[in-house]
C-alpha cells in the first residue's frame, strides 16, 4: 500500500449558476463538477495545478476517500509533499471531466427537464466542453491563472487544449504520453469498445437505467481491451508471462483480464464510456486550421513539457515528437523528455524516478 | 478482381476409416476433412505442397468455387501457374482444419453419437491434432513426403509441427509472419476476443445451434478486435486516416470495422472461434523440452524458409528470429527474409513482388 501523501480527501462539488452551451450545440441549463484539492492555494492564488485525467480517470487523484482509507488516488504518486506536484508548494486541483459517472453532470446524472437520467440524450462532449467547465470552476476559484495543467493521455490533451484556447490562464502544460490528434487505429480500437457496448442487448440504445442489468458484459470486453493496448508486450510478458493459473488451468493473464474487465465493468457508466471515447476520437486542434499544426498551436503561451514513454505503442513516443516539432515551429518553449520505462501507455501512472523527477524538476523551476 | 489462375475448383471430402485421437484425450469415431487441390500430382507422387490456413482461413485457398466465380481463393495470388507455389509444377493440397467450420468436423458438425451438433462437446484441438488429421489426408492421397508445408501466421505455427513432427515428410517448411509460440500479449488479445463471444448471451455456453440467432454480436466484435491488430497503424491511416463518411459523419474506419465483423459472424463458427484461438494459445513445441526451443527442433530434417514483415507488430519479426536462431542453434538450414511491406500481420496475404519472388525461388530451388 503506497503512503498516501496528502491524507484523507473529500471530494466536492461545484454547480454553475448559469447555462453550459456545449460545442455540439447542446445546453444544458446547469451544469455540476466533481473536484478535489491537494495543498493549499496561496494569497497571490497563483499556485494552483490543475489535473485532468484520462479516460477512465476521475477527480480522486490523490490521498485516500475520507470515508475509505483503502482508497487511494490513481495519481497519488505523484501528488503529496515533495512529491512532483509538491502540495508543500502547489494547491493541485483535479474535476471529474464533464460527462463523467463519478459526480460531475453526465449521462447517469438525473435531467431535471425530465426528471429521469440523460441516457443517450446527454450532449456530445468534446475535449473543448471539458476546459471550458473547468474554467468555470477556476473562475468559481478564483484562480486568473494555473501554474501548470498537468494530464496524462487524453488528460495531456486536454493539458494542450487548454494551453492553446487560455494562454493567459495556463503558465506551464505538463502533456504525458499524448498526441495531438488520434491515429486510425487509436480510433480503430475505441470503435472496437464501443460496438462491444452498444451491441451489448443490456445497452438498449444507453437506456438502460431502468433495466435489470446495464450493459456490463460489453463494458467489461471494452475494458479488457483498453486494459491491453495501456500495456507493453514487454511489461505483460515481465508480469505473467505464459503461466496458467494451478486451479483451472487457464492462463493467469486470461484470469487476470477477466478480472479487471468484470471490477472496472461495476463501477462505470457505458454512456460515460461511449462519449468520452468519442470526444478523444474527435479532438484535433489542426483540423480548424486546414491541418496545420503549427498554427493551431500559435496562441499558446505557456512553457511545454512534453513527456513520452518508449515502450507506449497506443501513444508512441512519434506522436510526441510531432506535437514538439510543431511547438517549436511555432517558436514555443518546448521541453521534451522520452523515457525508457517499460510499463506502455499506463506508464504515466508509475513510480518511475526519472519520470517523477523530470516533471518535479520543471514545475519547481517553471510553475 | 484478381485473375484466378487455377479456375474454378470443387472442395472434396476426405473420411477417415478410423477412429481420431485427440492429444487432449477425446476420440471421434471418424472425422473428415474439407480440402482443395490445385494442379496435378507428378507420378513420383512427390510434388505436393500442403498449405495451412491462419485462423479464419478455410481450404478454398486457390481458384474461384465451382459455384461461385466472385469467390476467389484467400491465397489466389500466391498459388497458380507461374506464381509462388507454381500449379505446373506442384500439386497443392489445402484443407479446412480439424474443428473447423468449412467442411471439415468441427463444433458445428452433427455427432453422430448424440444426433446433435457438438458445439461445447467437440473435444479440444491442438495444432498437433491438425497435422495428425491431415497425415491421415496424405495416406490417403498416396503422399508420402510433402515437397513443401507452408503456412502464414497459424498456419506457420502448422509448418513448423509439421517438420519437427514428421521430418521425413516434409522437405521445405516456410513459416510466414509465424513464432514459435504465442507472447502475453497475443493470448490478451485472444482471450478478449473470446470473452467477447462468451459474454454474448446468445452464446447459451455453446449450445446455440437451435437457438433464433448465434453469438453475432461477440463474433463480430472479436473479429473487429483481431482484424484491427492484423494490419499495421501506417497501413490504417494510408488506406481510411481520420476521413469520415459523409452521409452518418462516422469515421471511414468505424464503418469498415463494423462491416468487417458483421460480415465475418455470418460465415463463421464462433465455437470454431474459440476452438482456435485456444489452439494457438497453447501452442508451445519447447515446453515438452523444459522450455529449449533448440531441442525441441533437433528432429527437423527440412530445409526451413522463415520470412517476416517489419510492420507486423502482432508476430514481429522478433519472433521469427527466435526461431531462426533456434534453427541455427539446432544446425538446420534456416533461410530468413524480413520485408519492409506495410500491411502488418496480414502482408502475408498480399501480393508483395519481393515476398512472392522470394517464396517462388526458394520452392523452385528446394522443394
Amino acid at each position: 500500500m503506497a503512503d498516501s501523501g496528502v491524507g484523507p480527501v473529500e471530494t466536492q462539488f461545484f454547480t454553475s449558476d448559469k447555462s453550459f452551451n456545449f460545442s455540439s450545440g447542446g445546453q444544458l441549463p446547469t451544469i455540476t463538477l466533481a473536484y478535489e484539492t491537494y495543498g493549499k492555494l496561496n494569497e497571490a492564488r497563483d499556485n494552483a495545478i490543475l489535473v485532468c485525467h484520462a479516460l477512465s480517470g476521475h477527480q480522486h487523484a490523490a490521498g485516500t476517500r475520507i470515508d475509505n482509507t483503502q482508497d487511494i488516488g490513481w495519481w497519488d504518486t505523484m501528488i503529496g509533499p515533495a512529491r512532483p506536484l509538491d502540495t508543500d508548494k502547489f494547491f493541485v486541483v483535479s474535476t471529474n471531466n464533464l460527462g463523467g459517472c463519478h459526480g460531475s453532470t453526465g449521462p447517469s446524472s438525473i435531467n431535471s427537464a425530465t426528471n429521469k437520467r440523460f441516457g443517450p440524450d446527454f450532449p456530445k462532449v468534446t475535449i473543448e466542453d471539458w476546459v471550458e467547465a473547468q474554467v468555470l470552476l477556476a473562475d468559481h476559484l478564483r484562480i486568473d491563472s494555473f501554474a501548470a495543467v498537468v494530464g496524462g493521455s487524453i488528460g495531456g490533451m486536454q493539458a494542450l487544449s487548454w494551453a492553446v484556447r487560455y494562454p493567459l490562464r495556463v503558465r506551464c502544460a505538463v502533456i504525458i504520453a499524448g498526441a495531438s490528434r488520434l491515429t486510425t487505429q487509436n480510433i480503430a480500437f475505441n470503435e472496437i469498445a464501443r460496438q462491444s457496448i452498444m451491441r451489448d442487448p443490456d445497452f438498449s440504445d444507453g437506456n438502460y437505467y431502468d433495466n435489470r442489468k446495464p450493459p456490463s458484459s460489453g463494458l467489461a470486453v471494452a475494458r479488457m481491451l483498453g486494459h491491453v493496448t495501456y500495456l507493453s508486450d514487454d511489461h505483460m510478458q515481465d508480469k505473467f508471462g505464459r503461466e496458467r493459473r494451478e486451479d483451472t488451468g487457464i492462463f493467469q493473464i486470461e484470469s487476470y483480464l477477466r478480472h479487471q474487465g468484470d471490477k472496472f465493468s461495476q463501477s462505470f457508466d457505458a454512456n460515460t464510456y461511449l462519449l468520452m471515447t468519442r470526444a478523444l476520437d474527435a479532438f484535433d486542434p489542426a483540423s480548424a486550421y486546414d491541418g496545420d499544426l503549427v498554427k493551431a498551436l500559435s496562441p499558446a503561451n505557456a512553457e511545454f513539457l512534453i513527456i513520452s514513454f518508449k515502450s507506449d505503442w497506443r501513444f508512441p513516443p512519434a506522436r510526441s515528437r510531432e506535437l514538439v516539432k510543431a511547438l517549436i515551429a511555432a517558436r514555443k518553449k518546448a521541453n521534451y523528455a522520452e523515457l525508457n520505462a517499460r510499463g506502455g501507455h499506463d506508464a504515466f501512472l508509475l513510480d518511475d524516478p526519472t519520470y517523477h523527477r523530470i516533471v518535479k524538476g520543471f514545475l519547481q523551476r517553471n510553475a
